[in-house]
This record gives structure tokens, sequence and C-alpha cells, in this order.
């Protein structure tokens, strides 16, 4: 009996968290710091949590509903009973583990599938599979880490009542999913994976790996193999990216600990540290940049990437990790989790440097890219974003090229993200909204062009999903990035290529947009620019509709917009002027085209429930045309302190845009009132040394791109 | 010479600062903390800003334009210098403020009224007489600190060409504004009597005591007696009370310097002092009750309150004032700044206070009231304003009996407050938009009663002065407080009668809101309330605007107001709900009676320029009613945490309101789905006990006020 319970002793816990882990947080829960802090404001709210009594519910409710919270709760409170079992070794910590999963061993055999299961992931416990997997997760790691402190006899009913049922239906009865190159995959084969290490089931661990037929076809390492780009770029954007990242850190841990032989963390040029930091660079002012379904409010301290960032640091122990870990501000229980503790106590931290990027998409890293423009490195210098990814499967959005803009800790030029209410019941039971759909996703509600009001691939996953932008230039220097990409594929007939630079001069922030559209047919072309902000002024004439308001069209999202007014400016600078909350003017300068039209809208038509925000947007409009280009320039400017009572600079001080080229040297040539002059001189081919002349003036060109 | 000298060395400065002062700040300077850092910090700025080349331009432009600004800044920055100079003796800021004051002293003589005046109180260096004023406070305190450094003939100069012209302009020139009771007219007795201080014109300082006549019948004591009510609310509300509090505090501190014997501070029961915190308390989350003409991102670390709040701990010495400080974060250069900043450093800071008061209108407190219930003493504990004051002249709102609510950091059932976009020219040149007047002074931008489409006075400010509501009650216990207030003169022969609760039961936060309308003849009845968030449900069929949407009306603020959709709920409970910001769920549980309506509405109709935000209301509307109670309890439940993924209660709790009277004691039942009952139970007259029976318990009712 005592040799079995030294040898439990030895190898358990040994999933995210080792016996040694365990000794080294030990030793320091009498030392002041963030781990103590942590260790006892868990077992605070856990020592009231237990007091409860053990509730586990037949299944009833969808996502948000009572038992649907219910069952997470339990998890989340097993995971941290079984932490701080080991931490205190209090059998009571123990006890709750075991009771609650004795009441799972009850219910789960009597389970079938969930009354409101509506994907094609149904689970038992939950409407999705996929809560299911989370749920084995932590469940999991709870069991691993009070395992030597059960009797054989409840171990037995634990293990044959829940956690073996689960695994298999995980695994053996749910092979599409599990066997599926997608983050609802990785979850079930973390799952799974981890269950097989701690109940000694190494065929559970060999088909978590590699698939349920053992090939390699489906499993994590295909997976990891697959979803993350060469550069750790996700296909869905960072909101799933954050989701997905969790099972593949948490069972990476495990595969270390258990297996360090497969060097899990060297795979692939580390691809899983470059997918943690990808998760981080993909935000601004700590959330999420809210690209495809993205809920706004995620953000960097979100709970999965505070895990990446631990295990992350506890590999590489790169200080700029700490200023990460700071700006999270939250500990976990865990080996890392102690290691970013002390080391933030003991004052490491440095600031986490945010890059401008290329994120290549795809497993070659070919699949267009997202690009990220930052004019500093801290996480709220400007950025500039621009979407040239391949379509993100079912949770993409059908905006190719398109641009969004960030200023002074906000959004500027915005992306709706996705329409929901998560978990709010009354909003479509909190899933994503018939609007996401209708409109969302739908090209007019981005920054890019849309031709004769229809969307991109027609609003076709399967065909975007075949199809993605080339990305044809990128280049960067001192005072300005920028980056060019193209397709052919979205419209039929028609190209879409769009170059886009962010410059920096001392206290200007200016984005140059050319977005140019060829086709053999003519066609409608339009160019929405969704600006957050308050209107200020056209320098045109417009007709604002007073008495009533239409909806813009009739499908494709159109029939979801107010069109609030519209105008033709005459041939020459257009200026449109939005105040943002930021206390900063912006105003997007657009070279018009005779006949050009400018319309004004806003989101909410055909909203019967009234799920959309009220977003505005100008709308860039040229008809009957087989070429155009869009030029434009979006001008930060000025300030609105009505708190201290100033205003300067609301007036934009752009006076003129110019185009020329020289030899092989693209120059656009910008000027203003009470500023210098900027030309913006780029090449697209290899840096060669070019001499151009502007105003009798000779400059050299010896970068790709400079500013003078 | 010699002589001369030290008499001015010992009688210069004496405005706001004393010789003392002067000699207790340079103790300091260093002595390291907040004090000497802000000390650093403006004498940096300065040092820059006076190597520019001195411009004193021929004024030109209004507010916001570019002389206006240069004047504005000249006038900061002698200010600055002046106390910069006694603070170091350096005699180039002394020069910097003579060299100036030469050029003004040049430029004065020659100009006759300002050419952009629009105002009855014309300036000739700004478009208002009112900046002209403030110019002069500013720019005599910097000369009185330079004075003991100037020749006698630079100080001829500029007394003869500046100076004393100036304050005569204010003074003899202007006598309408100078005897006015009115913020103006504080600013220019402000002026001219610390100008008379200096120059040794005691009959300024009499005049700019007692009226240009002496009589006592305009002047600063008048105005003193007259603007501020005995509880120290300001006529036009918190946003000009700041404005106003400026020229208050410094000629007061200035007269308490040179004629102590006046005993100011004591004065009307220390109204100043009064006024100084009710300026503070009238504030939510560090933002002033955006009521009246207010620009919402006004606050309490506004400089105006700033110096009140030195001025004042300079006098009381409350260390809750250091708390207010603490929140202001910024030090003034001032022998009371000065104190503040000791007194911070050395942490005797106290959590500043808020309370639930009454503040009683106009110069006998009788003129209605300004009512805030809070439910705990911190700047972001749930608060209700209840709006029974007078009409509070050419800045007030017609919204008699208007109820606001903040929760959690937010506006929840807001206030429009102005329209205006201060000092951005190309919206109206910065000054009140039109659509101040034709919306946000209406009734219908308010949550209150509108009577056939038409507000409060027929939106006649001469006719609003003239009339004001009564409170009949307040109350306040531990749970709940209570006021009543009524009005029969905003419409004729119709009675406006509220009642307001504010309930604090542990997390659950309930307002109950029973408005009564009474008349003789029948009327359409309409009670909107503006709510700040997204629509999220209602318990009844509505009727959504689809394809098009119009105007609500045709004048009085309803032409601006779109039409979103509108129900014919059943008799009973009818509830709508809305998600704000802060994450928290709100519901408007209303009992409607048979033929009751709810209208859905959003501003910006008829808004030719995009002046108004959109802002959403719902509107309940009964007609052809003579008498009419509206019955209201407005709930905050659950919880929206989208980036930690959970909702919590995102349904309303309540089942029914229900209301009864047994003796005198009036009840209100509020019965929930999972939490208890509540019984609200409140007597209007003198505190007897009084037993009442509900569900066959007895109750005890032995205050005011108390919840079951």
């Amino acid at each position: 009996m005592l040799a079995d319970k030294t040898v439990q002793q030895i190898t358990h816990p040994n999933l995210v968290n080792t016996f040694s882990d365990v000794e080294a947080m030990r030793s320091q829960l009498n030392v002041e710091g963030r781990f103590k802090a942590t260790f006892e404001a868990t077992k605070s709210a856990l020592d009231i949590a237990i007091l409860e009594p053990i509730n586990v519910p037949f299944p009833k409710d969808a996502g948000g509903g009572y038992t649907h919270e219910v069952h997470k709760n339990n998890y989340k409170l097993m995971y941290d009973a079984g932490i701080i079992y080991q931490l205190t070794k209090q059998q009571k910590y123990a006890d709750f583990v075991r009771d609650v999963l004795v009441k799972y061993a009850e219910l789960y055999p009597k389970l079938s599938l969930h009354p409101e299961r509506k994907s094609s992931n149904p689970g038992k416990l939950f409407w999705q599979g996929l809560n299911e997997a989370v749920w084995l997760v932590h469940t999991i790691q709870a069991y691993d880490a009070v395992l030597p402190a059960l009797s054989a006899e409840d171990r037995q009913v634990i293990e044959q009542g829940a956690l073996r049922p689960v695994a298999l239906f995980l695994s053996e009865e749910s092979p599409n999913t599990f066997n599926k190159v997608h983050n609802h995959g990785t979850w079930a084969t973390c799952a799974v994976g981890m269950t097989g290490f701690v109940l000694g089931e190494d065929e559970w661990v060999e088909k978590s790996l590699y698939g349920l037929d053992k090939t390699g076809t489906g499993g994590f390492m295909r997976q990891l193999d697959e979803l993350f780009s060469p550069e750790g770029y996700y296909n869905e954007g960072p909101y799933y990216q954050r989701y997905a990242l969790m099972p593949f850190v948490t069972f990476a841990k495990a595969i270390e600990n258990n297996q360090p032989e497969r060097k899990i963390f060297e795979h692939r040029g580390q691809v899983l540290l470059k997918a943690i930091e990808a998760t981080a660079q993909l935000s601004y002012a700590g959330l999420f940049f809210p690209i495809n379904d993205a809920i706004k409010d995620k953000g960097i301290d979100t709970i999965e990437l505070v895990h990446g960032v631990a295990i992350a640091y506890g590999v590489t122990k790169k200080a700029g990790l700490l200023g990460l870990a700071q700006q999270q501000n939250q500990i976990i229980l865990t080996g890392d989790g102690l290691k970013v503790a002390k080391a933030l106590d003991a004052n490491l931290a440095q600031p986490y440097q945010f890059k401008t990027q290329l994120f290549g998409d795809g497993a070659t890293g070919k699949d267009g890219a997202f690009a990220v423009l930052r004019t500093g490195s801290e996480s709220d210098s400007s950025v500039v974003t621009f979407k040239a990814t391949a379509q993100g499967l079912g949770h993409g959005h059908f905006d190719k090229l398109n641009l969004s803009f960030y200023d002074k800790g906000r959004e500027i030029l915005s992306d709706y993200g996705a329409a929901r209410f998560l978990n709010v019941e009354a909003k479509f039971g909190g899933r994503y909204l018939p609007e996401n759909e209708t409109y969302a996703k739908q090209t007019v509600a981005h920054n890019t062009v849309v031709v004769d009001e229809i969307s991109h691939f027609d609003a076709d996953t399967d065909t975007g999903n075949m199809n993605h932008p080339e990305v044809t230039f990128f280049a960067e220097s001192d005072k300005a990035t920028i980056v060019s990409a193209e397709i052919s594929t979205a419209y039929k007939g028609v190209k879409l290529a769009r170059t886009i630079a962010l410059i920096k001069d001392g206290d200007s922030d200016l984005i140059l947009d050319i977005f140019d559209v060829e086709s053999k047919s003519e066609h409608q072309y339009d160019l929405p620019f969704h600006y957050e902000g308050h209107f200020i002024q056209a320098n045109f004439k417009y007709q604002p509709e007073l008495e009533s308001l239409t909806a813009l069209g009739q499908a494709n999202g159109y029939q979801h917009l107010w069109l609030k007014a519209q105008a033709q400016p005459k041939e020459g600078l257009a200026k449109l002027t939005w105040l943002n909350d930021n206390g900063r003017f912006y105003t997007l300068n657009t070279l018009n085209e005779e006949g050009g039209e400018v319309l004004f809208v806003t989101t909410g038509a055909n909203d019967p429930d009234f799920n959309l925000r009220h977003d505005n947007a100008f709308i860039l409009r040229v008809d009957g045309k087989r070429k155009h280009q869009f030029v434009s320039v979006i001008e930060a400017h000025g300030e609105y302190n009505p708190s201290k009572e100033y205003t300067l600079d609301s007036e934009s001080l752009i006076t003129s845009i110019e185009q020329q080229k020289q030899g092989s040297v693209n120059l656009v040539i910008i000027k203003r009132a009470r500023a210098e002059d900027m030309i913006l001189a780029y090449q697209t081919g290899s840096a060669i040394t070019q001499s151009f002349v502007i105003d009798g003036q000779e400059y050299t060109l010896t970068k790709n791109i400079e500013l003078f």
C-alpha cells in the first residue's frame, strides 16, 4: 500500500503540472508576492464554493442557460480544487473533486445526446461536443491532481462511470470531430490524449496525436502542422486563435512533461511559441483585432493567453513576455505561472514589443497574409491592418483586402466584428445572430470594394476557402510602411488590387490608400469606410434625408443600411471629417472623379429585433466603369478637449494629393497647409538606388520605401 | 528707491497669493514631492513658451479661432510667468510679463468692439466681454506678481494703456454685465475688484462688491447672496457652477487676504465653501451631472474646481477634500495648492464622501430642489438624480421632474446634455448648435412627461423662470431613499407629480418611479426613457419599421426622433431590457393599462448637418386621458462578460409590482423570481409608528421609509 502511494506521488500530477512543479509552488506559499496572493485568493473563493451542495443537474439548457453554466462551473471548481489539493495536501479538496466526479459517474451513463444540440458536433452534458471536450480537459487535470488521495474503489467508479465514457464519446463515438483539422478537433484530442496519459492508455495518446486510424491524416500533430501558418497565424483569425490556443498549449505542455523526447515545442520551427506570440501581436490596446466572427471585448488578458504566455515564458524566459503578463495582470497556479509570478515580483518585466509584421496565412504561409502596420512598439501606437488572408473557414468574412485603422487607443476605421451577444438567451439563444450572416459577414460591412452590390465570392464560404489574395509588396522604413495585395477571384472578371501605406512623421499620422479595380465589363464599384465617431463636416454639398429614411438596397448587407445622405462632389479633393471619442479628428481625403458619388449610411434597417449596432459609414461609389482607381489619404489631425476647453486643428490640413511615376519610382506628393509637403517614394522591385525630381529638387531613393 | 521697493515687496503679491504664501512655496522648491514636481513642470513648459516671439494680434476671430486662442494663451502664460517669477525671482519672467503687457498697452487703446461679437456682452480683445474679464482676472494676478520688478515707467505704460482701460471697459462701460446677478457679472466684478486692490483704487473694489452705484443692488456680494442657494447649488446647474465658481473663489481669496475683516468665507453660513463642495457632489464617476446646457466631458478635475478645492482645504483642512484633490491629480502653484500638495505627500487624504442630498434651488433654497440619491459614498455608487429645480435661466432645459440614473460607472437613463461641439469651427462656430434649442432643451429629450407633444412652459424661458416645482417629500433610510415633487405650472390645467425611490438591497439596485398626471381635460401623455445601451428584448410584441423610418412629429423635439417601432402591449407588466456598456442589464418594468402604447425612437431626424448623436429612447404613451399614473420599476440585473465568456441573469427577475395603502402607509410590493419579495413602505407625514399586514404577516414602520 505504501509502495503504491509512493509511485502515485511520483507520477501524479504529470500533465501541465508535474510533481516537481508542485514542490516548487509549495515552497512559495509563505513567500509574499503575486503567487502567494493568487493562491490565497483562489483558495478563499474555493473554500466558499465547496460549502454549497454539489449540483450535477440533468443536462437541459443551451449555451448560457442554467444547466450549461452549472456544468461549466463544476469543471472550473474541480480544476481549482485539484490544484489547491496539491498545494495544501488537505484531503477536503480531493474529497470535493471525488464527490463531484462520483455524481458525474452516476449521471453520464444515463445520458443520450443533449436535447438542445444544434451543431454538427453534439454533446451529452452540453449542447456542443466542444464544451464536453473542454469539460474533460479541465476535469482530467483535476483528477490527475487528486488521484493519489483517492481510494481504488473511488477511482474505479469515476474512471468507469465518467472519465472513460467521456473520452470514448469524444473519440471513437465522435470520429468526425476528433479527426477534424479544426479547433474543435484540437480540444477533443487534447482531452482524450491527456486522459490517456493519466489512465495509462497509450493507445488513446497515439490516436490523439495521429488520428483514430493513427495514420496522421487527423490528430494533434496534423492540426499543429496545418492550423497555424509558419508565422503562427491561425486561419480563423485572432478571436478564434486565442481559443484554439488553449488545447494546443495545454496538450503540448502535457506531452513535454510525459514524452520530452518528442520536443513538441521545437516542432515546425517552434510554431507553438510563434502562435502564442502571434496571438498577442494581433491586438490593439489590449483587444484582439476584430476580424471575422469576433466579439470585440476579447483581448490579451483572456485566460487562454494567460496560460499561453506562462508556458511560452517557461520555455523561452523572454523578458518581453513578462511585459505581456503584466498587462494581463493575472497569475495562474502552475509551475510556469510560478515562474512568471517570481519574475514579475523581481521586476524583471520588459515592455512587450509590438511589431509591424506580415502574418502569412495557411499551412505553407502562402495563402495570402494578414498585414499589421504599426507606427511604434507600444500596444496603442497607431495601427493599420490589411486583411489579405484566406477565407478563414465558416467564421470567415467576405472582406478581401479590408483596411482597419486604430489610433490613440480606439477604432477609427472599424470592422463590425460578429453580430452576437454571447450567451444572452434573448438574443437568438446567445448564438451568432441572423444578422451575422446577412450583414456582418457581407462585404459592404467592411472597408473594401463591393462590385455591383454583391459580396466577395457571392458570399459562398466554399468558394472563399478555395481562393485567396496574393501579397505583392511589403516594405518598411523609418517613417513609412507599405503593403500591396491583389485578388482576381473575389469576382469573376474583376481584379481588385490595393496598396496601403502607413506614414508617421512627427505628430502626423496618415494612411495612403490606393485601390485599383479593373474589369473588361462595366460595373458599379462601392468602397465603404466605416468610421467610429461623430460626423463633423464635408467640404462639399450633400443632400441629407430629413423626414424619412429608406434602406439602401435589397440584399448582401445593403438591406441593413439606412441611406442618410448622398452627394455628387465636384471633381477634385473631397473631404469627410469626423471626431472620434479619443479626442482626435480624422479626415478621409479622396480624389473624386466626375460622376463619383458619396453615400452616408448607418446600420439598422431591416433589423426586426434591433440586433445591429448603429454604426456609420461613407460609401464612395462609381458606376458604369471598367477600370477605376480610388485614391485616398486618411489623415489624423488636431485635438478636441472639451474638458480643458480647447480645440486644435479641427480642419484637415491636406490641400492636394498627387501621384507620379519616375522610372520605377512611385511617388505620392501630399501638400498641406501650415506643414511641409510630404513625398512618399517607393519601388516594388528590389531596392536599387534611383533619383527623382520634384519641383526642381532632386531626391534619391535607396530603399524600397522612404518618406521625404 | 530702496524704501519704495521694500514696501512693494511687502504688499505684492497680495491677491490669491500673499507674500507669505510665496515664502512658504519658495521653501519647498528643493523638497521632493508634488509641489516641486509641479513647479518644475510648469517652469519647463514656460521656459520653452517664452522663447517664442511675443504675439498680440489684432482681434479678429470668434471663440476657437486663431486670435481668440492666442489671447487666451497669452493670459495663461503671463499668469504662469508671474508665479514662476515670484518663486524664482528671475528677472526674465517678470520681463516676459512686462513685454506682453506693453504690447497690450499699445493695442488696447486702438480697439473698438470685437468684429465677431454676438452676445449682449461684447468684448474688444474677445468676441465676448466674458472672455475679456477672464483675461483680466489672470492678467492682474500676473501683474501683481511681477510689479515689484517693473520700473515706474513700465508700470505707467501698462496700467494706463491696458489694465485701467480694460477695467473701465468691464465696469463703467459695460454696466449691464457688471451689475448683473449672473456669472458674467461675477467674472467682471472679480476682475475689476482685484485690479482695484492692485492699483490701490478702493472705489473700484467698492463698486465690485456693491455695484456701480454702490447700493448693493448689483455687485459681488449680491451675486454671492443670490446665485447660490443656502446649500451652495448654483441656479444653472453644475456645468456652469464650476465655471461660475472660479471668480467667486478667486475674488473671495483676494478679499480675505486684503480685507480679512469682511470674513468673506464665513458669509451666509459659509456659502462659498458649500458651493465648492456642492460642485463636487454634483458629479458621477468624476463627471458632472449633465443637466441643462452641459457638455458631458466636464468633471471634477476641471481647473476651476482644482482651485476651489485648494482654497476650501486652505480654509477648512478637511481630509476628505484631499480625497477629491487626489482624484483631480493636479496641483496648483498657490499657497493653498502648497498645503494640498504637502498633505497629499504626507498621505493625509481620506476618501471623499459622496452623499444623498437635496440641493434647494434659488436664493432662499425654496425654488424647488435638485435631489441626488446615492446607494453609497463612492464616486461611482449608483445614483438617481431628480430635477425639481427652477428653470436655470437661459441655459436651463424644459425638464421639470426629470429622472436620470447612473450605475457602475455609466449613464443608464441619460440626459442629452447640450448639443454643442465646443470650439469646433465647423459645428456652428463651436457655439450651441441650433439643435440645442430644437431638441436638447425640449421636454421630449428628457425622462419626464410631455403633454400633447408640447414642452414644459411651451419652451418659454421667461415663463420657466417664474415657476418652479415644489418638493413635497424626501426621506432616506438604510436601503432606500425617496423624493417626491410636483408642479402645476409646466402646463396650464395639468398637474405633474412624481415620486422616485432608489432601493439598494444586497446586489439588487432598483428604482421605483410613480408619475401622476392629472387634468380636467383629456390629453396625450408621453413619458420617455432615454436609455444608454443596446436593446435586448421586450416581453411583448412590437411592430418594427423595417424598410423605412419617418420622423415621429413636427415640432418641440419630436421632429428629431425617428420612430423605429411601436407596440400596444397587453395590460399588465411590460418589460423592456437593454444592455449597457458597463456589462449590466437593465429592465424598465412598467404597469401597462389597456390602450397604453410603447414607441421606440432614436434621435437623428431633421438633422441636416448631422449634429445630433444617435441616442435611443422608449416612450410610454397614453392618449385621451384626464388622469394617469405611470408606475415603473427600473431594475439593474445580471452581468454580460464576453471577455470571460459568461452571462448571468440577462432576464429581468421582477414578476409583479403592486401598490397598496394601509392607513397612511404607502406600500409597494415587488415580487421577483429566484429572489425575495421586496416591500417598500413609506409615510410622507411625520415618522410615526404604524403597522401593516401583507400576506398575513405584520410589519411595523417606524421611519419615513423602510424596505422590508
